[in-house]
């Protein structure tokens, strides 16, 4: 890597920090600057506004969501299981996606909507039978992967003690999406 | 009412705007004012500063909640369905929620604690044979009732066309808290 490359590695660190901290409208450049050792000015050079910065972030991190929990249609337990082991060890991620949520400052990505397109597809073909439908399912297992990590309204805010046992969590988020992906058609 | 009652009012339904629109970061007490039409500096006397301000607006808006959204501890899935229509009714409060989960600012909300305490000990009171324990099935009907609602990170802006159907999605949400209250212990 040359210089710029590792100024510009050491910047996007930075910014994750400080945008899963306090979101786009609370961060503060400078601050982005101070802990990657860096004058601000060059902030603006290479990344042009805050805004920007914050959807450069959002591209880099968003592809290991995709790469590191693989997608299993025939077992969307165990999915449920690896989504959950994900948004607890990256509450920086989890929070930077809830930020984007909320503030909407980021350009809408296109690659969450496709990610989740391919999924449902992948689903459809696999559970022909199933009680629910494809896309409720998809969501209902992540809102439920999900509701323990950090910024969620229902996580370790309301209820602290709640994500103590991990492997107990887990099992029970695992058993929670089994009986749901096998429940009967409605009658 | 007086007139300061009135003015005090008129400010505490333009904050709930503000904040829910841009958090308390975000937030600015001059278009506050101008929302309310009064002096910016009348603010500061009412209420001290933007996040105590952000703190009474919380205050206020958080017993709604538990006075619209009877709970019934044996109809846990017309609980979710009377919590998936307030959270689609109320954009504004949820998007307050999620905001304070993320900017934790505020003081934590002692009321929100006792209440989920509250209806923990009256869900392991009816149902000793359930197949998930109370506090679990509690999280897991707000998550679920709350994934389509608008600040979800995968409500509408990942899946568009999700809640178009609202009738027929409050009816899966009461279909899939069914089947999660419903289940046999583990084997």
């Amino acid at each position: 890597m040359g210089n710029s490359e590792i100024t510009r590695t050491g910047i996007l660190d930075a910014a994750l920090a400080e945008f899963a901290a306090h979101g786009v409208a609370g961060a503060r450049v400078d601050r982005i600057a101070a802990a990657a050792g860096c004058n601000k000015n060059l902030i603006y050079v290479y990344f042009q506004s805050k805004e920007n910065l914050f959807a450069t972030v959002l591209e880099q991190q968003l592809p290991r969501v995709y790469r590191e929990i693989p997608f299993t249609p025939d077992d969307l337990a165990g999915y449920a299981a690896r989504v959950f082991d994900f948004a607890m060890d990256n509450p920086a991620l989890m929070r930077l996606l809830a930020w984007n949520g909320l503030e909407g400052r980021a350009a809408p990505q296109p690659v969450r909507t496709r990610a989740r397109d391919e999924k449902v597809r992948e689903l459809a073909t696999g559970t022909a039978e199933a009680g629910f439908a494809p896309e409720f399912l998809l969501t209902a297992v992540m809102a439920l992967a999900t509701a323990w990590a950090e910024p969620s309204p229902y996580g370790p805010g309301l209820d602290p003690d709640g994500g103590t046992d991990r492997d107990a969590l887990r099992a029970t988020v695992h058993r929670a999406v089994a009986v749901l992906a096998g429940a009967p058609p409605a009658g």
